[in-house]
């Protein structure tokens, strides 16, 4: 494939050919004709199943008597949708690190790659092909920063956990934004080979934050900037409100996402920013109903941020979506389901925090107390030492529940109190939900395959076009 | 409200009164310009949670090379989608009643009410409004042809279990097309009051069927006809498949649909048809993975009937849908999640026929043997005593589950050879997925409540519009 200069609606990108991989299928069989995207959003709500999704607003509508932001811009008839099929490579069932991939670099990897195929070439991640484009990229998220979904916009990596190693990748292709949690990445007293990575961010001309105050006091300029604001994963926002420290260290999805844009939006060229509400799939997979409702709230936050930009805008791209379903959680029929389901209102901890406060020595009635306190329902004593019984067992294996605490007896004990249910403690292949909005949301057909939006992002922002696909 | 005549589109529709019921949120808030809908195809398939959708999509894909109906018509940009709210006007889980209510009077009611509000006072369904505008009216189902989501469009009645009632009620209404299971509603050998209700239907003109032969045979003439097909709902796609009898004597959904639009088609001033894929709900309630997804795929065909139909006709709005979810099944995550979920290729019957086929004196190898050959799946000898277990104490109580069989307990052994599992087994509160091809489909918004597309549809079809709702 040869080089040539693209000159689209304005935007000028100099594309090599080692950023134009050969493509399986393009996203839209026409020259995108109209407006370009000068900038990107791309918000992901990671491992969201469609009750998730539904279970918020439902919470939302009735706790406060509005609706989310994103189903919000249904009502109003903002945006273009469509059901996406998410299967990586090798499985109906994604992961999370080939789901970004999917994405990130247009092709399905295998599950646990990051734009990495199984013969070992690598797909130039999407995030790359916007810097060489001369725009600014980030990446923000509420797990760790250098976790899969946002890894698989910036980076390759044979396997996602090689997070120390991402760390220093984002530095690399000087990803613009990055934020998140994940200190053990970057610091240079847990990090095995004791590199300061926050010193070499700062040589290189990142403003480093490391909590919410020094965070939201930068007004932003057009340095690169860097926010690590936990240990791994920030702390599910149900927990974060009931928690004074917790709401002054820590920053939402929302604030972040609006530091970013305030960086990212100085760049002329425009900016691309993956958003990702990543413990939405930690809830699920713990089936911990307050985690992650309250959480799929806080990315609902994130939402509105981005929108209200694109729409005064008016040049941005925004991807609303989730990579893979996660537990497939429903408010199930009974007489009382709607009584139950209120009950959530007044949660103030979620199963995580319960789980982790107590240990073999906690009785039943200590216990019962404590869950009486957190989240206003009264448990069995025979409850209790159901969920005590596990104490005895615990070891320190299992990449979402390594204590392997009994986040499902909690779940099928609590769901007689609030008639949510849960299909599996895992990720789902069901086709998810996907909203666009402004130039390029056109292209959207109604069922597309996450590799897809590869190409369609590309095209929408006259990054590249069919001629050079 | 004052009587008017209605000139639309040169469909002249003249609505009294008590057909203009008073409405709470108008469809759309414009009047409908452009053409209008002759007829209306209203497709259901009752209880469909988005993953039976989407694993039925799969199924088809990995089994036969090809995607559904209902997902191609995505993929080729054919229809406008939403999101429904499936409320019912005491919870947020409906009953089909309810939910089939809402379409069909315009209101939300109580679960278990047809139309009828809390008050007692009735709202005018919408199968009745069509046909005083001088419309065919039908109604096809795999159920009983008198189950609550057909009557839901057709009548009203305090009680959706009183469906001898409801059988006279269609009769008194001029229902056109009448198809589907529930012999015991209309024989008078069965009936309590022991009216020959079949006699009273061709007295008044029908052509009455009772088998499938019968029925294709019958080119289709101006007259209504009534095809009862099975004592209570129809045998499960998987079941009928597999037997050679219940080939002959019972039709397929897709086969009742097109043998309805041919009868009704015959009106010059249009029809109305609901067609309900109902035992996709019993399936569900039943954590019966075969019988669900071979019933979705037989719903799926009738869409395509619907579809080509419509295509030719090119003045038929096709609305495709569900009432709400049920118990949320999901492909999850796993090493052998692929090559378990192709296991069901080779369902040849559904878990109601294992569990209905045995009793207590079943020994564990008969059970294990019965499994393997009617599925293909080894289950052990502790399964099989597990299951055999509760057959000494059923009885016959429960609406979907008449004799307590252990669908439960069959359906957790079973995740383990299909990787399907289930949030429970009952309606979820979930928003469910619409589709709507035609003309009026540009009145849907991409986030709707159910009541909201009775008043759709009559503005749809010119047989009213904003000047008289």
């Amino acid at each position: 494939m040869k080089r040539r200069d693209l000159f689209k609606g304005g935007v000028l990108a100099f594309l090599g050919s080692t950023l134009l991989s050969p493509l399986e299928t393009l996203a839209a069989p026409v020259q995108k004709k109209g407006k370009l995207a000068k900038n990107i959003i791309f918000l992901v709500s990671d491992g969201m199943s469609t009750g998730t999704l539904n279970m918020a607003n439902m919470l939302l509508h009735r706790k406060e008597g509005k609706m989310s932001n994103w189903l919000s811009l249904y009502e109003q008839n903002k945006v273009a949708r469509a059901l996406m099929d998410t299967a990586s490579a090798n499985s109906l069932v994604t992961d999370s690190a080939a789901a970004s991939s999917s994405w990130g670099g247009g092709k399905r990897v295998q599950n646990g790659a990051i734009n990495v195929n199984s013969d070992g070439t690598e797909n130039t991640p999407i995030w790359q092909k916007f810097k060489k484009a001369g725009k600014s990229a980030g990446v923000v998220t509420t797990v760790m920063a250098t976790h899969a979904t946002p890894a698989g916009f910036c980076v390759t990596s044979n396997k996602r956990s090689d997070e120390p190693g991402i760390a220093l990748k984002y530095l690399q292709h000087g990803i613009d934004v990055v934020m998140g949690g994940g200190l053990e990445n970057f610091s240079s007293e847990i990090r095995k080979d004791k590199r300061n990575v926050f010193d070499e961010y700062t040589k290189k001309g990142y403003e480093v934050f490391r909590d919410r105050k020094s965070m939201n006091s930068y007004a932003g300029t057009n340095k690169p900037m860097l926010g690590v604001f936990y240990q791994d994963a920030l702390p599910y926002s149900v927990d974060r409100s009931s928690d004074k420290e917790l709401l002054e260290k820590i920053p939402t999805l929302a604030e972040m996402t609006q530091k970013a844009i305030n960086t990212l939006k100085q760049n002329k060229k425009g900016f691309v920013l993956q958003v990702e509400g990543g413990k939405v799939d930690w809830a699920a997979h713990g089936n911990d109903v307050a985690a992650l409702l309250y959480d799929q709230i806080a990315f609902d936050e994130a939402v509105g941020i981005a929108m209200d930009f694109a729409e005064k805008d008016g040049d941005t791209l925004v991807v609303i979506t989730t990579d893979h379903g996660n537990s497939n959680p429903g408010l199930f029929y009974g007489s009382n389901a709607d009584k139950n389901f209120d009950r959530i209102f007044n949660f103030k901890q979620s199963n995580n925090w319960i789980l982790n406060g107590i240990d073999k020595n906690t009785s039943p009635n200590t216990l019962i107390e404590k869950i009486e306190s957190a989240q206003g329902i009264a448990i069995t004593n025979d409850d209790a030492k159901k969920i005590l019984s596990h104490y005895d067992k615990l070891d320190e294996k299992g990449l979402y529940n390594p204590r392997k605490l009994p986040f499902k007896e909690l779940a099928i004990i609590q769901e007689r109190f609030t008639s949510v249910g849960w299909g599996a403690m895992d990720h789902s292949g069901d086709y998810v939900e996907l909203a666009m909005y402004g130039p390029g949301s056109e292209l959207l057909k109604p069922f597309v395959k996450n590799y897809e939006l590869h190409n369609l992002m590309l095209i929408a922002a006259g990054v590249a076009d069919l001629k050079t696909l």
